[in-house]
């Protein structure tokens, strides 16, 4: 047993009781990658895959976080228990993540009903970390109804970590320019939902009209932060769409492989480099006595593992 | 033998001597992760090790494609034979180059002693790829004396990018306001040497007082475009910076653990996915049958590998 069971049993029952230091407790403990996170993590598995995961993208600068502050009472009103993982772009050398927009869900602070967390998701190796989807189980395991996942910008990043989320909602807003063509390239394939945010601005019904033109079959919603019912036809249209892909096994099973990937892949990758026979070979590798694609090749079958050349 | 080891050879014998076309084949072959490049790979590798890297790195829109226009020109008239590869951010859904800014290094493509060439680096995974690597040995082996990595933002993968190289040049200009900021955070901390371009206008003074008093001890040299005496101070600061870090052994062998790093991730996660157990597993995991921790580690066990918990 884990040097820590005891323990890590009574954190991992008081996530499950929704208690909001528990899980702020266990998602650092996940950020950290720190093993000692595992013992919860494994009893709080069989109880998720309840939530409902929403996706929130878009380029910065269109209002995001106000408009999942708006969602978060629109959902609170209807008296579900809601979650939000920011995933905050990692300065690139300290790896920490950067607050900024999170004080904008300040009214939500005092709501118990309300967890909001942000999280530094990129790892050493760059991509999707395995924090992710322990900070999701989490959330989904302490009672959390609905959770959105907001990401900053429109990379590679962004777009693998929307294709995680049930359901996406991809936000633009007038006035954000050069990225319409980023947009055209990708993002606006993935959005389930589309919602023009700064629905009072001028330019919003051109907006409207240019997406109507590109993307068609999926609903686009104006929304502006000051107007009811914009905010209304969004919520019913996210319902809708939460429940037609709860019935989505694909999406499901997409999920489940993405985080055997992450996991495998940060487990083989530990294992790899912390082998002494891939440091002493840097030396011979460096004198030119040794080519490093013969190096793996030969690592790997001495591992009993596959090569492919 | 591989089934192609006889033009696998070839091909490898026409870089080295210099070949622009076989070295734009390998080097797609290398993009693409075609097994095919493996053959030619290891004949070149032997050698390499012989060319300087010098990696270009800044926030986009100082000029950087400019500025290695410039440094080309001012190393070929001291005959020296030189290679860039541009990393370009890959588009998120097609993993594709995008070509932009190369289009400025048009006065070269006709000078057969240099060679441009665009490399979309992030794989599926993010990070850097092997095909960066496998790329300097390409450019290293066809003669290039000196090579350019240019890289595009100030993300974590290019600060990645960067340290590869034997020497960095950081290029900044007036008038990049915020990102000031995120220069502070990191990229002022590994630049060898920092470029102020656009040295003609106004802000230039300004800013490069303001450097003087954050970097201590390297060279910061003021650049225009229209003017000759800031390029030649470049290039001789570039010079005496390359003799001094050629003999900088820690480097090396940084540059070789990467390599291997990334050959090893590459080589085990292809491993990991591509076993069939892992497969059937998905449907127990979602069923809530079994958690993902305690699938992976069992599958280390099965496999004869480490575990971490």
């Amino acid at each position: 047993l884990p040097r820590n069971s005891f323990s890590e049993r009574a954190l991992a029952e008081k996530v499950l009781k929704g208690d909001l230091r528990s899980a702020s407790r266990l998602l650092t403990l996940v950020e950290n990658r720190d093993p000692a996170a595992l013992p919860a993590l494994k009893i709080l598995y069989p109880h998720t895959g309840k939530a409902h995961l929403i996706g929130v993208t878009g380029p910065a600068g269109v209002g995001k976080s106000t408009l999942i502050n708006l969602l978060i009472s629109a959902f609170r009103k209807k008296r579900k228990s809601v979650g939000v993982l920011a995933i905050d772009p990692s300065s690139p050398l300290t790896g920490g993540a950067i607050l900024g927009d999170r004080l904008r869900m300040r009214p939500h602070f005092l709501d118990k009903g309300v967890f909001i967390r942000s999280l530094a998701t990129r790892g050493a190796w760059g991509g999707i970390s395995p924090a992710l989807f322990d900070a999701i189980h989490i959330l989904d395991a302490m009672g959390k109804e609905i959770i959105f996942i907001e990401t900053v910008g429109v990379g590679q990043d962004e777009v693998q970590i929307a294709r995680l989320a049930e359901t996406l909602l991809l936000v633009l807003s007038p006035g954000i320019g050069d990225e319409v063509q980023i947009l055209k390239a990708g993002l606006l394939e993935i959005g389930d939902i589309i919602a023009v945010n700064k629905g009072d601005l001028n330019e919003a019904d051109l907006l409207v009209q240019q997406l109507q033109e590109t993307v068609l079959g999926r609903p686009i919603v104006k929304v502006a932060a000051a107007e009811e019912e914009g905010l209304s036809t969004l919520v019913s249209q996210l319902e809708k769409k939460l429940i037609e892909n709860r019935s989505d096994r694909a999406r499901k099973i997409n999920f489940v492989r993405e985080e055997i990937q992450e996991l495998l892949r940060e487990a083989l990758v530990q294992e790899g480099l912390s082998d002494p026979l891939v440091a002493r070979q840097v030396e011979r590798i460096l004198s030119r006595k040794q080519d490093p694609y013969s190096f793996i090749r030969s690592w790997m079958k001495k591992k009993g593992l596959k090569t492919f050349s």
